[in-house]
């Protein structure tokens, strides 16, 4: 029999390799606590399980009422004083026998109970059978459950935690179960904490792509094209073709050459590349094209672009003097995901990357990698992201479970990596390294963003290849007339267009800077006898190449403004008698700023410079 | 039993709708001229069929030898010598048993005899039974025919006609019956019009887009990637960025919206447009997306952006004063073709076309086509297009058999071909109507140009839809508030990017105007010690966006202006001491004209005057 504090420190390891263990463990006691004040109110309820989450943790119960805001008040409360009781969290040892007599009462915790003797785990997954069966018990309150948990109640903040919600779940998360309540809550080691999250949580929903795209009519995802298939309206298309323009413009200055290659390939090409056997799940069904026995191929939908870009490279012979080679394109994507989790711009089916890869000597690869970074943190700084950190992703962790994810290959994983790595140390850049994030055929460095409720997602990827080069049998003249296998550096640096715009709309809150603005100015004549005027003022801004709206609708001034601001139009130039007199405009920003009467040229001036510049503010 | 006259009046009517009568007749009596040469030459021959074609004739024989150099030019010889015999083509009518005897050595004949009597034509193909078998007889030599031919062999020109090869073929085209000997034959009304053809067939083998692609590097073929898919070289894509940004500039000042769609749709969706019914055959086989039984959609690459523009009209209401909506995409289509038929960039499998769909109220139809027409003039004339002429396209001749091609709407197809009529008879450009050239929903203004040979082509197109806007219940609120149907006008100005690239590749025969070329200038640095300075200017020029190839090669100076002269650069910029010591460059041009020394920046400032003006020419 262990002792208490044995069972407390078997109970650590449960807690998963990237979760704050302090977190883990107070949001896991509060689901006790929880737990407790509902049975209190809800003596009829049977509670299953109540695991830790991203935010907090939940609690699914066998409950027959939908609890009203009263009572989840109500429950709330008898939280608060459960906490303050300072009850301890006592661990005991029970027999398989004892849960079941125990929990009698709760068939739930009886199939836990039968499942974990057998070699389940509680969502009823194969499992190491648990060794023991441990019971945690906080003041009346006694639960099946392996721990860890905080030693006693007033290591909890009462103002720390809040319920959200209650919604619907199934046992086990399968629908032909009974369904149960599921118990929502947020919680954090104190009040502040608690207030800090909700309010990055308030900005985020403030921010939500999807709901700033809806609202200023950027994108739209209609059924009929099938889910993860988001079309771009005229304003999101606008962003996406300056965010083109821009990405591609700094490339052809950079030397890269651009290439349209076909989006469709026979499956042959992705047997050689490999995709097909590591990548297949994420490819779109093949199409069989066959022409009555003729014609056997099956064509793909390409998931990446890479072996197309090798074509391009294999289309002439090559010499040591024609490299580096730095194809870029454009590149359409298809990505098979199921239609449950596809949404919004975030995650589609169908992305276009801005995509290159780079033919290079040996010699030349930790050279062209340090130009891509610099390109990058160019463009990081023109689109205002200024935090970020790099990653280097490796393949499989040695120490871990076997992966099939990986070309086979030792030797070369350990080159490509060293190569990063050296690349990463040499520009005195932070990094941090991680396991099992490399692309299937080869190690990569990955530049790793927040989003506003400081998740972190990779932007911008660099990778260093051997093993396509090898398969593709890739070859240039060496100096010495030998030939000789180039590497090939793979690298996104403003990511799939979908991604970055999905990115920047929640960056700017949909308050783009001047020159990524959709609309950039709109016109606002007070009166009918301001049309001709504004009109032909809009006409010559168009004419420059502006993005111009003029409201010749017919609501008032006031309207119209408050239109623009929620349209968020950096400037917006309101047109009366005095205004056409002087072939002026009187300007306001859209955050409300007043800057009075301009000479129209004055106004044009100013446009230009702030556009240029790429300046995130709206006054040069 | 009929006379001679009248079984040469019931040759006629096989004449082809579209073939000049006299062609016919000179290019089907060679064809006999031919076949009683080559009989002469090999006894053992056994003549098949010899139809008319697009520019001449061929013959197929049953033949064991491959005929020589010399051969064919003593076949040739005794040709003309048969020609200049005066022979008349004296036609008779026989029976089947009579023809039987008559052709008793030759299998094919004796089958052909079969299928006629039966109602086969010579193809072999279901044909209503013959009425009357005839033969014709020139000389010596008597053919099955069923005519017509010129009165006789001197109505032919000796000097008219040119024997061009003989390739293998199939006894009706089957590659499991017997293979044949097809002779080609080129033949014309004098041998004035067989030299013009002669000289447009050269010019058009120099010109041919396929050949010009692969000297300029444009693009490739590439087998992995399947038949129809053409990859974009780095210098053939920057064609096409350029084509694309021309096009889209002038439209956004246009009006137009620029919108990006899902290349991607379910089945459903072409269905409800009636793609699905009418132009099946067309598409790609859609590609299954179950999972497990949950989703059962299937998707389709699209054949058309027609209901895509659509459905971002659908995204919003519509108001009366919105329209026109002017919806613009550069958008993806899948075609299926066989994978015999696709070639080249002419011919594919996917293209990117210059489409957009006009949202319009039926009061400004014309207008808007008007205005689309003079959007096509403008873009023509930068363009250097400058021979086209215009087609109304209408659907099935109500005198010729039933089509299932085009909806079934007669009052519809009368109204929207009235509006295209109106709009052309107003704009005062000349138009010619034609029938069965319409798309499945409605009639076209179809734009012809033609190709190097002659050949006529379709590049743009304007149709008029009452269709889908019904299909799609589309709707506006008009000025009363009632619910109306808009027009919806769809467009292609210049066509897909695939079909005029490899249009103007033939039309420039490669040497692009400045404004379109993938490298305006050529840097030849003469010796080592100019490479520094030759870098520089090139620099200087890819800043200022110019796009500039500089020759740091080992070759010498005059190999470097060769190659540069054969890659059809219009400026060759050569740099020596002297070029270095004055900041200069010395010009030549691409047709070898030397200009001479001039400052570099004369030279820039000739070369933006050009390039921006979008002149065919070098100088300004």
């Amino acid at each position: 029999m262990a002792t208490e504090a044995e069972l407390k420190a078997a109970g650590e390891k449960y807690i998963p390799k990237d979760y704050d263990p302090a977190l883990y463990k107070l949001r896991h006691s509060l689901a006790h606590v929880l737990a407790q004040a509902v049975v209190e109110k809800f003596p009829q309820a049977k509670p299953t399980i109540g695991p830790p989450n991203e935010y907090g943790f939940y609690y699914d119960f066998d409950l027959d009422v939908n609890p009203t805001e009263g009572e989840l008040e109500w429950i709330a409360n008898r939280m608060k004083q459960i906490i303050k009781g300072k009850h301890a969290f006592k661990v005991r040892e029970i027999s398989a026998d004892e849960g079941r007599a125990l929990f009698k009462d709760n068939p739930y915790k009886l199939e836990l109970i039968d499942g974990l003797t057998k070699g389940q785990d509680e969502y009823g997954n194969a499992s190491a059978a648990a060794p023991v069966l441990t019971v945690y018990q906080q003041d009346t309150f006694v639960d099946l459950c392996r721990g860890p948990h905080v030693e006693a109640t007033n290591d909890l903040d009462p103002k720390g935690f809040k319920i959200q919600q209650v919604t619907g779940s199934y046992w086990r998360g399968d629908s032909k179960n009974k369904s149960l309540k599921r118990f929502h809550a947020t919680a954090w080691a104190s009040g502040d904490d608690l207030k800090a999250h909700l309010a990055r949580l308030e900005e985020a929903a403030k921010r939500d792509h999807r709901k700033v795209g809806r609202e200023l009519d950027l994108f739209a995802n209609e059924p009929v094209f099938g889910s993860g298939f988001p079309m771009l309206l005229p304003k999101g298309a606008t962003i996406r073709r300056l965010l083109e323009t821009f990405i591609t413009d700094y490339e052809r200055r950079a030397g890269y050459l651009h290439v349209f290659t076909p989006d469709i390939a026979k499956k042959e090409l992705y047997k050689i590349s490999g995709h097909w056997d590591h990548y297949k799940d994420s490819m779109f069904p093949p199409m069989d094209m066959g022409e009555g026995g003729n014609d056997d191929e099956e064509l793909c939908l390409r998931p990446m672009c890479c072996p197309h870009h090798i074509q391009v490279y294999k289309s002439k012979a090559r010499s040591y003097r024609d490299l580096p080679i730095r194809i870029a394109e454009l590149g359409n994507m298809y990505r098979f995901e199921r239609s449950g989790v596809v949404g919004g711009l975030s995650r589609v089916r169908c992305m276009t990357l801005n995509d290159a890869h780079l033919f290079v000597r040996p010699d030349q690869v930790k050279h062209e990698i340090a130009g891509v970074l610099q390109l990058m943190k160019k463009a990081y700084a023109d689109l205002g992201i200024t935090e970020y950190r790099f990653r280097l992703s490796k393949n499989a962790d040695p120490d871990g479970p076997p992966s099939d994810k990986y070309v086979d290959n030792p030797a070369m994983w350990e080159s490509s990596t060293k190569m990063l790595r050296e690349v990463l140390q040499e520009s005195g850049m932070p990094f941090f390294e991680a396991w099992n994030e490399a692309a299937f055929y080869g190690p990569k460095i990955d530049v790793q963003v927040k989003d506003v409720m400081g998740r972190e997602e990779t932007l911008s990827t660099i990778q260093a290849d051997q093993h396509l080069p090898a398969k593709f049998e890739l070859e240039y003249k060496d100096s010495d007339d030998t030939p000789k296998r180039p590497v090939m550096i793979h690298r996104g640096v403003i990511s799939t267009m979908e991604r970055m715009m999905s990115y920047l709309i929640e960056l700017y809150a949909g308050a783009f800077p001047v020159w990524l603005a959709p609309v950039q100015v709109a016109i606002v004549p007070i009166a009918d006898r301001h049309f001709a005027f504004a009109q032909k003022l809009g006409d010559e801004l168009l004419d420059k190449d502006y993005r111009v709206d003029v409201d010749l609708g017919d609501k008032r001034m006031q309207a119209k403004i408050r239109d623009a601001q929620l349209q968020k139009i950096p400037y917006i130039l309101v047109i009366g008698d005095k205004e056409m007199e002087a072939n002026a405009v009187a300007v306001r920003l859209r955050d409300g700023t007043d800057l009075g009467a301009k000479p129209a040229a004055e106004f044009v001036a100013m446009l230009e410079a702030v556009a240029k510049s790429r300046t995130l503010k709206l006054l040069p």
